[in-house]
């Protein structure tokens, strides 16, 4: 289960702009990488110290600088004064509770992001912000470096000039950043769909209570992915509108189509909130029914035995004159009484269809 | 039940506009039918090759070119690329998990529209994806062929020049093909309102718990033919405003047909999703009800024989000196009393309107 | 209860405009009345044959046909042709299963409204589709002709010169009969809201389980009323905002009017709604605090009968040595004891309010 | 408890503007009282006859004429026409059964409202229908006069010259009735906001029944008031945004005034339904904890006593060779036997966490 | 638990602007402290009289006066004309009982906003009210003076010259006061989480009864806590659209800052108010599975020891002539046929899987 809520009061009545971390990972080196291209060159190399970050600044060709850790509050603001960020954008980088959104800045465009993986080992929902930086020829990315890295396959096609990354600026390096993200959605959501199917085979041959743990742990996901899809709808969108001029049109061709991928997100986690709101109702039924079922069972043994142990009990009573106990048939008629007593029970509870 | 998910995941990572193809069917041969005509000449053909559709593009004819069966990249690779279809719409025939929409490339419009049926073997709503590229004299339709065609009967229209389709353009032909599918989902709401109705009857008659999946399989149906229907009203909403040019304004007036078609669709899913919410309710408190009439037996039952059992439990006790034991009519005095205490046991039950 | 869907399936694939009678009334002739009137005179006429209508088509006086069964497809497609109804118009006459709408064809407008009665004798909700053409100086209603006529009251001012309606315009005249049917939405509010409080103060009295069906049969009239009048605000506003040259500036004042009223009728309507759902709510807790008491009851018999059952088993035992059994005082101090817990028990559940 | 319709059915059907009055309240006399002043003069007078009301009508000073009885239609026909009032005011102000609205007709706006109050006696919430004319110079309002009167205080602020009401024109009347009609709305939420906190305290102590039908009827007048405010919000906006040259600039301030305390009112009315539903929530988990607790002592005592009076009817059989019931310490081995059975049982379920 | 409504009523029917407090306290002195400061020169001041104030007015150096107790209405009023606030300002500041607007009077705003903490002791939400005035060079604060203060951070920004708020203008310091608000949400959203998070392991491990009252209260302060929270979002969307010219273009980019952290505290409330119905959820079917339980455990017992007793009541009548009685192993075997009997259940129930 993801945290629900990050320490962010540790920041309460600071100053804007204040840098302060706030996150899980506090500890580790941070890491820069960076990669220049155009359509012809190429270079890629991991800066020891964050100045060497600063010559790529005016160069023509696109720079992706690739930040991961966002702890260390000192590294971070000396790369962000350099490229000219403004004090809250920087404020932002560092909190890492955040709401996907998109500020345009003029000169730059600010766009806060949540990568979702799965943990495999607590099966628990790991929540990752990535802030990106769109400049006139640069894109910086900062990752909170907890878990692995979606960004491997965009290198993998820079270097090898796969697709039309290389022959394309900038702004389709933000908007290949951003459709790895969203198509990490989709992952998380298959693996939702196959534990949806799995539980609604379950809930049909054997409705045990762990279902409902399992029910209510993919509620929580859903809602925790919906937190982070819903706002990015309207980010993209504001991106794709081509209201900044960092965006060229025929990128936002492409931008539709993350978009239109975002919609179907959204789309397929109110299908499985509502699926798994049905799976909760029919459960519960189930257990209702359950119920009935052990009820009638008690209501049956004791309509049947009740009335026979009492006709026991009175020719257990000691009275001097009970006549019945003198016959010779007495105790055979009894017996044959109370059998016949017994089959009408269940004529009775057949015909009530208990049977 | 129709799949959750499709495998998307295995797209992740790779470079935009990479043909991967996405569904169910892989395997069988691609077909092509190429159906050309205007008021006067009309000619059918199937096309062994791909390279024979090329001859149409620039046809002043209008010309339908349905292509059954998308697994095969390349074939569709060599036919988008003749008729100029740009990356991202190629990318998105072969993936059959689109939702509808519609986009306008300027020169064509490309439609994903969503074909359902019924699988009657199994009782599963199969989904199968239908895209469209509405050039300015052809049309070419895309189906997965997963199931039957409900093109069938548009063909028939063309070759006997039966209505108007015959006369009317290429914007006619698309508003067809798009109304066939519109109706196709009027067939199954007609197939579940008659489950509705079917099932309310069961619910008064005989509430069995089988009625709880039935219930739980027609609202996931809703959910399914919800999430096709939805983005459809957006979509048609668009081409019928007339903001491209390849929808002449006569052909806007049966579009806008289509678009109430698609009004009512909606609101019909609405209403039956309210009436399967509304059966739930009643299921479970019939459930409840009939627990509580379980319950009232076993009370009736324990609440007339434990005191009755009681009483002949104490004459059975083996006391030297209990005075009633010894008296002439104690027997049938304290079977008298028995009786007394049953009858107004039944009397207070009928009372309290249990019975 | 109302027919959920008609079998609109009939006509799938088949040519737009062709025309198909979908519909619940198909036998019986076609009845065509005539009307027609200024501030002087004033006509009425049945007409034997369809043809006998085409004459009033240019008058400058204001005429209202009124067809009465829709089912005989011929009749009304000369009637239409002859008043120049375009092809999707004819269609949507004859499908009885549309959705309220308005459209403008420029020199004429078509509305569909759905009328709503209650069958007295099974109890149902009818309804019955009602298609007006507004044209430049005739009024075209077509009515499926199932149940009684809504109009007669519009007949009578008509022939009487009643009000206002013989000196005003065309557009007055199909103003008072979309009227005419708003106002019998109130009717069947009326009825809806009497068997609410009614079903009110049974809930409280005696929550009997045919309550349910009652609630389940009102929600469902409710859905289908809503249905009806949710699509009409949109209608009426679109007649009220003068768009359409036919509509003249003082009949808007009268269609504000309407306006107001569905939105009455849709706030009542809500407002039933949420109240049917608070009484389900209650009807559910009244069962669970029934069951509640009942299990109380069986728990305080069993809780008292139990102990004492016991306590006269063990003298009942036959074992040689029980010196209880010898006691001068032995059976009478038994049944003191036994008293005695019967007391505490009844105590104890005094304590605990069970009593 | 409100009603929830008034008979409008017997309006149905009668030509537009017949005034027909649709009311509660039929008997008594019409009163109509007169107030007339300016910053400097101030006359009050209450009329015999409705023409002495006529001389105000182009008098310069502000006039407020309020009738209070509507079910006269002579009398207030006679007003509305020499007040120039169009005919479906008329009608409108007779049926008071009316929406919330404001309607705008040049030379005078027509406003209707709700005022609530509550009827002490039978903790009933009484609406009546308040509707103002608010012309260049003079405002009537018309009352049902079912209840007592909200403008008391209004009448006061005009005789002593309090507050600025006599410095200010017409529409700043108008708003002052607004705003108390508003006012007296906050004295019913604070009565409810009482009643749930009573409630709520009572959920915790003891769940009785009776709580269900509080619940309900607070949710009732929940429904009844939402339904009274929420058109007063559009209504008053429309008001506030100057649209009619009738509200000067300086009363919009007051009116944005009471706009935001018809969105308080609202807020608080949505508060509140939300608070409901979850004490509903509360008081259904009530119950079955209490059935809970019901049913484990019922189980606890059948656990206990089930196999001991089992084992006192073995040793109570009467067969011939028991060699048990010859032992000499035979009868204490077995109560000590019952008695460790006894107390294991009661461990048992001392583990189990049932007692 | 916060209180639900203020006594508003005691204002209803007084003319608009009556100065009359509404609120909690209402006794102990009014507190006023003055600030004064631009980038050189700081002033510090706690005022004697309220006429102290009266000098700031016009001073070109920012002043914020900072009111701590509205109940002494002389003085506020005397506070409010000097700066020339309109009446209905004064009226709003001494209404504790607002909701959170602003308000544009031209030369100066009008803001309300809600601070929000727990009180530790009593576990309840405390409201308090703040009121801002924003004037061209002057920032007046009013405070209702219940609990703490969470500007003491800001005044030490002040007092020691940190961030940037000597730099800044007067609209930078009402920025900072409300950012200070909203940073107080985050506290009690954190408080809440923690709360959520230790009920989820609880609904686990131990569902006990508490559980339901600790959710209900959870519901219950996410209530108010949105009420407080949903109009700010419009409010300070409101500011930072810069319609007002108090309002610098660059304090608007920290306004935006707000505005995100405003939408992600209402995001956390949708949240958490998404995961307290789900916890409920599992809360009441938890206690269904319990009640199965018992259910289970009662009918075990019954269904093995009745037939038993029966048995053993058999062997206990009187019978003369009963022959198993005089058998030699008559008593061994009808104890094995018990045994038997007995097994036999267990194995029933294994099967079942009750056991």
């Amino acid at each position: 289960m993801a945290r629900l809520t990050k320490k962010r009061s540790k920041k309460a009545g600071l100053p804007p702009g204040t840098l302060v971390h706030i996150g899980e990972r506090t500890t580790g080196q941070v890491k820069i990488t960076i990669m220049d291209y155009d359509e012809k060159s190429f270079l890629e190399r991991e800066a020891d110290t964050v100045e060497a970050c600063f010559a790529f600044k005016d160069k023509p060709t696109v720079t992706w600088i690739n930040v991961e850790g966002i702890h260390n509050v000192e590294i971070l603001a000396k790369l962000c004064d350099c490229f000219g960020l403004h004090p809250l954008v920087q404020e932002d980088i560092l909190n890492s509770d955040q709401r996907p959104k998109m500020e345009d800045y003029g000169s730059y465009l600010y766009i806060v992001l949540k990568m979702l993986s799965f943990n495999e080992k607590n099966n628990e929902l790991v929540t990752e912000q990535i802030s990106l930086i769109l400049g006139p020829n640069f894109v910086i990315s900062f990752q909170e470096g907890i878990e692995g890295d979606v960004f491997n396959q965009i290198r993998d096609r820079i270097r090898n000039d796969k697709g039309r990354i290389r022959k394309m600026g900038v702004d389709y390096l933000a908007y290949s950043l951003i459709d790895s993200i969203v198509d990490s959605y989709f992952a998380i959501l298959e693996k939702t769909g196959e534990s949806i199917e799995l539980l609604e085979e379950k809930l049909i041959t054997n409705p045990a209570p762990e279902i409902l743990h399992t029910i209510h742990n993919l509620k929580r996901d859903m809602i925790f992915l919906r937190k982070s899809v819903w706002p990015l709808r309207e980010l993209i969108s504001g991106l794709q509108r081509g209201e900044s001029a960092l965006i060229r049109p025929d990128t936002q061709l492409y931008l539709r189509d993350v978009y239109d991928h975002t919609i179907q997100v959204m789309d397929t986690i109110e299908t499985f909130r509502d699926m798994l709101s049905g799976m909760l109702d029919i459960y519960l039924s189930s257990i209702s029914n359950r119920m009935n079922a052990v009820m009638k069972v008690l209501t049956i043994i004791a309509t049947i035995f009740m009335p026979l142990t009492f006709m026991a009990g009175v020719y257990g009573m000691n009275f001097k004159y009970m006549p019945e106990l003198e016959w010779r048939f007495g105790y055979p008629v009894v017996l044959l009484i109370m059998f016949a007593i017994g089959i009408l029970m269940l004529i009775f509870f057949k015909r009530k269809k208990w049977l």
